[in-house]
């Protein structure tokens, strides 16, 4: 037994966190192969695909504080304590309760047609029996903020910008920025309402709904319309007579609704304080059923939990899995988390989040201390014969909720879908358990079992400390 | 001047049948020649994308009967009138007014889901409030002929037979046989409702609807589930506890109505009774508007009429295009035509009829008499350049309406059109104008001007006369 003296202590316990700060992290050889192990288990494992199977049969649509919110938090409790997690409880988080009850629009003129579009969360009613007004088309939103608003006040806003797919789904920033933004620009304009061109990237009449921000804005109606019908509408404005379009929204805000965060943990077995986290969000829009958006992520994590519950003995280090609440009006979930842990997130050491459906994962990215970058690669290496690269030149924010517990000091890693079809389906009644290619998720499980496993077995940690990461790191 | 006995002039006369009966029917040269022009005119000339998408934009969805069926044939008329047509004409056709009003349909228990459903064509609705009833699911309408009526009776009954994509769209005769005769065996059997598994080949989040067939039994509620829908509902019953759901269909007869066939010639500078006919059907389902199907067809036959009317001569026989009124409830345009015009038959000398899209024309196939298949094969040799192979193993019924013409007795061709994905769009919301690549539709026009002009050309005839085509010929 080695003593010593209390001078010696003293100096030893000031000097290490500094110490363990500068030390590379590290994984030992016998923990990579258990990893390769649980990967090659993995992709033989279908715990991920029932999950979504069961969730997207037994409950279906999820919207955030809608009728089935209670219900797909229930059936997770449920399919967590089944899965073998060594605890599994709530936290809650509070939000706005948005409501969509119908919605429907027509062109009137100059040639009657019926338009499929769905209202945008947080968007406001029309009065009752709705609103007629004439149209005006915008191409970008670029060319809307630059509109006089003598031009739309008392309008109809109309934005058809495209989103083209792409592996990593960057045109998203388009579409999303438009969704998001363009309401609250035609609110103080005075526009009467807003549609715009759903930001998908498929040619389905099928439209995508998604939230809109009317932070210090009046709420007016806003609504997308699928892409055959924002085809439809431009050809008539193109035509160069006055568009005038019926609009019908019965939505809006109605008071408060506390849901929660599901958690469940594996307890570490010798660090059982410190955690990685992983997760999805439980949450989904209503006109489908949330299959790839995002029951696929709550899936993927607690399908690689379970692997690693199915091991002889727990890792080092808690594995935690988060089903977040509300993600999709506006990182509710994460943000209550990244709330309720901000003070102990040194000890949430690394996480990552599902959040870009199911198809395979084909790059790791990473936001973690320089000493713990070749630790990442570790990681990688494990990774690679799924087809998955590190590229140590982007950060990863670890993805939605966890980018809000990122951004209060977590070390975060991302591990990147395919996006090229996800667009196509996202946000849109094509939301379902038949885009989930069943190879193509076991191969995200995978990914995610050796990630998880091997940030719990790592020697030293990957930067996480309270403040925001941002200015620390980067 | 060549002066004649009469006696010879009797021989003659009498003799002249079988004399052109019996003569190889051909092409000359020249005529070779200026359709192989025309075919390379009509590979730049977008007269028929501008009419698809004027019709899809103006006046939008056609159902037969419907609002737009005669603001779809004012359309058209305007538009054959524009095209310099020598005569524009209707023809009426009298048929059963069915009525879409509404539609609604949900999963009760074991897990109370939504369902996305489209009634079909000559369903009855259900009583005032919609009916409750448990599932029986069969996977293919053998199974369901089989069914005990015993184990049906009262319930809903659910096919989900299955298509696939093909070329030649082959799979459409296990759906449409599902849609159009299910429901009558249901009806038999006792059944309280019938539901299938939409006659598509895609996964959206769409129905496809169609028209069932009640002759000879009572009309019984009965509609079409999306893809994904049918997979939850199958997911359900195959979950082993009883599927209840609730029906509400808004729909059924009203009467009759009399719209017309909308008609189009070129005048024939030598045999102007004499004639060669193409079209498309003007009437669609109501989801989309009609672009492939088949908005399409009429614009493949106007614009090849467009392009051989600025010919500086009309061809030797007249060129007629037919826009016909009611196909989708059941051929009422085409057997409208064949009892309007059988006694003159053997004067539509030729016929083919688009209506399977707008994809590219990969065959042609022809039920002409032996001594015309010669003649075919010249066509076929104008059209190789495009694509188009000549099969001469199998029969041409000329498509759709004009099959019910050819079955009077008119020769026919059909330019089969790429069927694969044609059946993802088919009847659903989705058949809309983005669904038409201009080039292919292009290729289509150019592989009728070719058949047109050169069936109008020929020396000597194909084979129509008056009778039974498939008791003469085949």
């Amino acid at each position: 037994m080695l003593r010593l003296r209390p001078l010696a202590i003293a100096l030893l316990l000031s000097s290490a966190p500094a110490i363990a700060a500068n030390k590379p992290t590290s994984i030992a050889a016998a923990d990579l192969e258990t990893a390769a192990h649980l990967r090659d288990q993995a992709l033989h494992d279908d715990t991920a695909y029932d999950f979504v199977a069961g969730i997207t049969t037994e409950v279906g649509p999820r919207l955030a504080a809608g009728p089935n919110d209670a219900k797909g938090r229930e059936w997770t409790i449920a399919k967590f304590h089944a899965f073998g997690f060594d605890k599994v409880w709530t936290e809650p988080v509070t939000y706005p309760k948005w409501v969509r009850r119908s919605e429907h629009g027509e062109i009137l003129a100059p040639h009657a047609q019926p338009l499929v579009l769905a209202a945008l969360g947080y968007s406001a009613g029309t009065p009752a029996g709705g609103l007629d007004a004439e149209v005006v088309g915008f191409p970008t939103l670029d060319a809307f903020k630059a509109a006089d608003p003598a031009s739309v006040r008392g309008k109809i806003v109309y934005v058809g910008a495209r989103m083209h797919a792409h592996r990593d789904g960057r045109d998203y920033g388009i579409g999303s920025a438009v969704r998001t933004g363009g309401p609250a620009i035609a609110s103080h304009k005075g526009a009467a309402a807003f549609l715009l061109r759903s930001a998908g990237t498929d040619d389905n009449r099928l439209p995508h709904t998604g939230v809109t921000d009317f932070t210090g804005a009046t709420p007016i109606p806003a609504a997308a319309l699928s892409s055959p019908d924002a085809d439809l509408l431009e050809r008539m404005l193109a035509a160069g007579k006055p568009v005038t379009i019926h609009l019908a929204l019965d939505c809006g805000v109605e008071g408060e609704y506390t849901g929660a965060n599901v958690i469940a943990e594996l307890r570490g077995s010798k660090k059982p304080d410190e955690y990685f986290v992983m997760g999805g969000h439980l949450d989904s829009w209503d006109p489908g059923t949330g299959a790839i958006d995002d029951a696929a992520g709550v899936a993927i994590a607690a399908g690689a939990a379970k692997l690693i519950a199915g091991l002889p003995k727990r890792p080092a280090r808690s594995i935690r899995v988060v089903a977040f609440a509300n993600e999709e009006s506006g990182l509710f979930g994460g943000k209550a988390y990244a709330q309720a842990h901000k003070a102990e997130i040194a000890k949430a050491v690394l996480g990552s989040e599902s959040d870009a459906g199911a198809d395979r994962i084909w790059k790791i990215t990473a936001s973690v201390k320089p000493q713990a970058r070749d630790a990442v690669a570790q990681i990688a290496a494990v990774l690679q014969p799924l087809g998955i690269e590190y590229d140590a030149s982007e950060p990863g924010n670890g993805g939605s909720d966890l980018s809000a517990v990122h951004a209060v000091g977590m070390a975060a890693v991302s591990l990147h879908q395919d996006a090229t079809r996800y667009f196509d389906w996202h946000h849109s009644a094509n939301d379902t358990l038949d885009k989930i290619d069943p190879e193509q998720l076991r191969q995200n499980v995978a990914a995610y079992v050796v990630t998880a496993y091997l940030a719990a077995q790592a020697e030293g940690d990957f930067g996480s400390k309270p403040g925001a990461w941002a200015n620390e790191h980067e």
